[in-house]
């Protein structure tokens, strides 16, 4: 991609093109989805009709944060309340890899209803070009919010349209911006949310200590970028890791569980370098996550591995 | 204790007070027993016997280094294989406190045979004071090699003497000064070996990934110390997680486990501060275990918690 400019009126003229009636699109808040879901309407208009799913699995402020962003968007959207469905599908799984599919199949099941609602067999979703280059070049078919993972089984009718499959990252930041959202730098966000920053059982209990985590590894990177002791990183967030550990309260010893922090720079999320990230803002990190679930989380861990060898989200 | 030398003929006095005949003395190679066992040397000569075990948990260069160390300090040692012993009694056991207790059982019978062989029901060991406060003060008759968990059964005929038994961690070593043993600063090593730094199932893969992991991260930090780019840590490690996590090898996702790097400062043990160590040394360090250990260890973590909240070692 060349000009973002040319690239947004020749997606429109696609979209127009792909959805001959109605369409849904699946709105996590993520720059990409935000971008396709913008294009949709910008090609559609009314016939397009975003849907923002709140699964329990997004981060501290989220929702509200995602709804303001599509305001100010300008970007009409439907809410889905769905915490009851997720959480339930997720009950005693802790393999990885189901846990994406029975995500996966809970986002298709929901599709599925929200586009027989709407009249319509199309979704239009953010699929961009390491989505499916790093699977392999498998991932036709694939519902990108639930992390590139499973396909849409032949009982779905959907049909998906999807405008940025060619871009990479920062090919869709510069679409982004000039489509107006705001915000366009953001961090990505996967779509099966906290789950895949939950290893071992996922519960109420340990989504919200991955909840509070996640918002001091982001408020404390935050303000260390805004007082100019490092500059901006790629992606930043933390993971409640599947490990009993032990910790000390007083001359007690006491089992809690631990979190790994992961602060990476990157261009395009192919590659990755573990960011240098001054010990005292660790030492911050490190203490307030244990303070903030004091006995439930006694152990913070920084991950300085860089992408390759190991991914920038762990599983 | 205020005067090493006045200590140690006190403790050569109870010790000859103790022990009326023979003993046997558990001689990990650790300053604290290795303190021990000169002591037990120096009040009953021939009368006491160190006992040194290869359980197969060693670090890499571990027999060897512990045999100079004993034969530098002129002390007379009896070393036991026992690799097949220890491997077999952790086959399939995940959990750490199933583990400490299959290990003190298996040192407990070995010694019962080497104390029986030796003609005496005497062991002399080198806890300390840390070792037993930690434990809420229960911890009369425990066996420390076995990490102070789990007692001497009643099948066993074993009397513990335990010469250290009041000193903290930097009054040992201004007594193994004092004792002329050599390497007296070297950083402690749990009795367990690295059966506690493999988490899950230890075999004896597992228990090489984290010989190497553990190799390079004394060879690196050593080296940032005589660079002069780091002060000399008071613990420094690696522990083999037990969790699944995701690498890259060019275009393909590989499946690997991670490894938890932990280095710190400390006075005695009692509290600890998670070392400020030079990023370009945590990515070297990074770099090499997943390069020494291509497609088995895919990431790196730095524990950046202080004890409290967290303990030094992870279980």
């Amino acid at each position: 991609m060349n000009d973002p400019k040319a690239f947004v009126q020749e997606a429109v003229d696609r979209l127009r093109h792909d959805v001959p009636g109605r369409t849904i699109v699946a709105a996590s808040g993520g720059i990409d989805s935000t971008a396709a879901a913008v294009l949709a309407e910008r090609a559609l208009g009314d016939r397009a009709r975003a849907v923002f799913v709140d699964t329990g699995l997004l981060r501290a402020g989220e929702v509200e944060r995602v709804e303001g962003l599509f305001r100010a968007s300008g970007l009409a959207f439907r809410r889905v309340d769905a915490v009851d469905r997720f959480l339930g599908t997720l009950r005693g799984v802790r393999d990885p890899e189901r846990k994406r599919k029975r995500i996966g199949a809970e986002f298709v099941r929901l599709f599925d209803e929200e586009a027989r609602e709407f009249g319509t067999d199309r979704l239009v979703q953010g699929t961009i070009a390491p989505d499916w280059i790093e699977s392999g070049g498998a991932l036709r078919d694939t519902i990108k919010t639930h992390h590139n993972v499973g396909g849409i089984p032949k009982s779905s009718r959907l049909v998906l349209v999807e405008p940025l499959r060619d871009l990479y990252k920062d090919e869709v930041r510069a679409v982004a911006r000039e489509l107006g959202i705001p915000e366009a730098d953001r961090q990505p966000f996967p779509g099966p949310g906290l789950a895949v920053r939950v290893h071992g059982p996922v519960d109420r209990d340990r989504v919200r200590r991955a909840r509070v985590a996640n918002a001091v590894v982001e408020e404390e990177v935050d303000r260390a970028v805004a007082a100019g002791s490092m500059k901006r990183p790629w992606q930043y967030f933390a993971v409640l890791l599947d490990a009993r550990t032990v910790g000390v309260t007083g001359d007690n010893r006491v089992h809690g569980e631990a979190v790994s922090v992961r602060i990476v720079d990157s261009v395009d999320a192919m590659t990755a370098t573990a960011a240098t990230v001054p010990p005292a803002v660790l030492g911050t990190i490190a203490r307030r996550i244990t303070r903030e679930l004091p006995g439930e989380v006694v152990r913070v861990l920084y991950d300085v591995t860089d992408k390759p060898p190991a991914t920038i989200e762990w599983e």
